[in-house]
């Protein structure tokens, strides 16, 4: 493995995101419009300083059928004629702009970049979603022979069960804490909280997931505005130092992995931002992590080197990710309650991290929280991202 | 304007294709394959040496209901673990792509950088695709109420009729001359010459561009392998660095822009591509641009500045963008007749600037070439990219 050494360091000096949730009167320019003027605006600059950008958005051709979204976006965003560029990685989209972004400014090319995610997924029907979604997947060989997400993921779930006796309850622990935290997030599709009855009881899509047991369609974008790290004190009192950005990939169809109980690209993607940070899981203080299914979050904290292979949903169970524990998983709600509008999502886990590095995460602060961690999964584990922040 | 100075420089050790066509046997998976795995074998390296990846296509949503590209291509090249991201912005996702691996390699992030493009059309059918191109427009503003492409760039033509004087011959002649330099290159799409007759007396399509004026649909991929310039020759003998590489952008509406007859979005980023090359036009020894229609190449040679505004008309039909002119423009036979698979486009014309810079161009050789340029769309010009390339 090569040592990367970035030739510029970067911070995020600005951070904002949209409400998530079903957006009936408000299209996808506006989302993402919205998001990116509040990152601009909590950077302390005006919108004629950024020089470059990138969003995350996965499926817009299908969703609104429209692409050449950067050009749409720079459009309405009144920021032409600064380069904006789309980036594509399923649900890994907005980590993917980011980590674009931090190239941009670290090679010299871009000084201060704004970076968004977005996606507008309600004004379908669910089956369409569905489909849509799946193409995240192999579409040859898993969505075309009807494997949508929440089968691709029962697969998964099944034979953690099996391997190391995670439980149902275990699973539905997940999404009990993610609407704890959910509820004290005002941008969190899901305010209210939940007990594992109403996700034992809930409705099963795809055994053994209930529909508690999944992320919803959520409508939303998010945004951040980075800099080079030696002039961002020059904007901000408390700039965010982006201590590491790694991706790795794997097979994109399930039936070519090496194993089906964790994911080898976030294993991989974790090595590498750990080493490049110096740091340890131990360093951790809180993580955002890919709960598009409250499996997946089992998997992550496992893959991460949170907790042994196997001891993920016991963990979660025991209260040990929860808000006041060493390792808080998801203070934003997550996927699960905060919402998932694809292509957002990464970004989203950014301005949380922010959040939380900044002292301002209001109810759901962790307390002293110096460093923190995001994982955002493409699809069912091909495309892994892992960014690790600190506060200086 | 910033000054943008490159942490490192980046060099193009490696450039491949696939022939551009209509490809029925071979899938989209197949094809980008194909590219990259002859864009690598051409640097000389084993694909295990490869630590990072970029690939640009338009609409896998639409055309083959696949996303998230970039792991899908990370899998099928056999690359594993190593990251690739897709980068979309319409028919400039290419060069973006191209962008993308410059910053990525000039970064510190990576060191040995594989960039495709690819797009496979053919599988739908044309007014399906028409929809689907509809998309690099604005959605809501044009495609919704019927403006397709060809009608798109039918009012720039009139335009730049009633402003200039330019006739329909003028535009037909640069169909005749990149049909001609497209009879010279084995992987064009079409490879036979055709007379100005042929081009008006060919079918209306949208008032005043008929059939033979407008690019084909076309299945394709290429390939580039990116290097820090230091270590470059250490690979191979004929390396060529990547001068400058500039984006930028304009409302992605037409009835926004300021002109009708010109691209802001291509002058602004030639402009910037030459300051940071300190170059001028008149320093290019050939050039590939983007000519989607025969109004758009002329355009875009009088956006670059090879000639002035209103006069690229009428310098095409005396012949002075033709080969052994002093600015041969799009010597692969151009989007015209060497064929547009969008996503691949862009990375095209970074495979026959690298071939004409190294002397492998055959029967179209540009004699003594050094220095070249390539300019790159995205829809009607919201998106507008320029690489400028020197063999050393």
């Amino acid at each position: 493995m090569l040592t990367v050494i970035l030739m510029r360091k970067v911070a995020i000096i600005g951070a904002g995101m949209t409400a998530f949730g079903e957006h009936w009167e408000t299209g996808f320019r506006d989302l993402v419009v919205e998001a990116g003027v509040k990152a601009i605006a909590d950077a302390g600059i005006s919108g004629d300083r950024i020089d470059g950008g990138f969003v995350g958005t996965m499926a817009s051709g299908r969703l609104i059928g429209q692409e050449h979204i950067g050009g749409l976006l720079a459009d309405y965003m009144g920021l032409n004629p600064i380069p904006i560029t789309r980036v594509e990685g399923a649900c890994a989209s907005g980590s993917l702009a980011l980590r674009q972004g931090i190239m941009a400014v670290a090679s010299g090319m871009h000084d201060l970049v704004v970076v968004g995610g977005v996606e507008k997924m309600t004004d379908l029907g669910v089956n369409t979603v569905s489909d849509i979604l799946g193409g995240a997947g192999d579409q040859e060989w898993e969505l075309f022979l009807g494997a949508t997400f929440p089968a691709i993921y029962a697969l998964m779930a099944r034979r953690h069960m099996h391997e190391y006796g995670t439980t149902e309850e275990m699973m539905a622990a997940v999404a009990v804490k993610n609407h704890k935290h959910g509820a004290k997030n005002k941008y969190a599709q899901f305010q209210k909280e939940i007990s594992i009855e109403t996700v034992m009881d809930s409705k099963m899509i795809a055994d053994p997931l209930k529909v508690f047991d999944c992320s919803p369609i959520t409508d939303g974008a998010a945004a951040v505005v980075l800099a080079p790290l030696d002039v961002a004190p020059s904007y901000v009192k408390k700039p965010i130092e982006l201590l590491s950005s790694a991706q790795a990939s794997d097979a994109i169809a399930l039936h070519s992995r090496e194993s089906m109980t964790g994911l080898r690209a976030t294993q991989v993607a974790a090595k590498k931002a750990f080493e490049r940070a110096q740091l340890t899981p131990k360093d951790m203080d809180f993580a955002e992590v890919h709960d598009c299914f409250t499996i997946a979050e089992i998997m992550a904290i496992e893959d991460l080197g949170f907790f042994k292979r196997g001891e993920g949903g016991k963990a979660t169970l025991e209260g040990k990710t929860a808000l006041g524990s060493e390792i808080p998983i998801n203070t934003s709600g997550g996927l699960k309650a905060c919402g998932h509008p694809v292509g957002a999502t990464g970004v989203k886990q950014a301005v949380e991290v922010v959040w939380q590095l900044r002292g301002e995460a209001e109810g759901r602060q962790v307390k002293g929280a110096h460093i923190g961690l995001s994982q955002n999964v493409g699809g069912s584990g091909a495309t892994s991202v892992v960014h690790i922040y600190r506060n200086l």
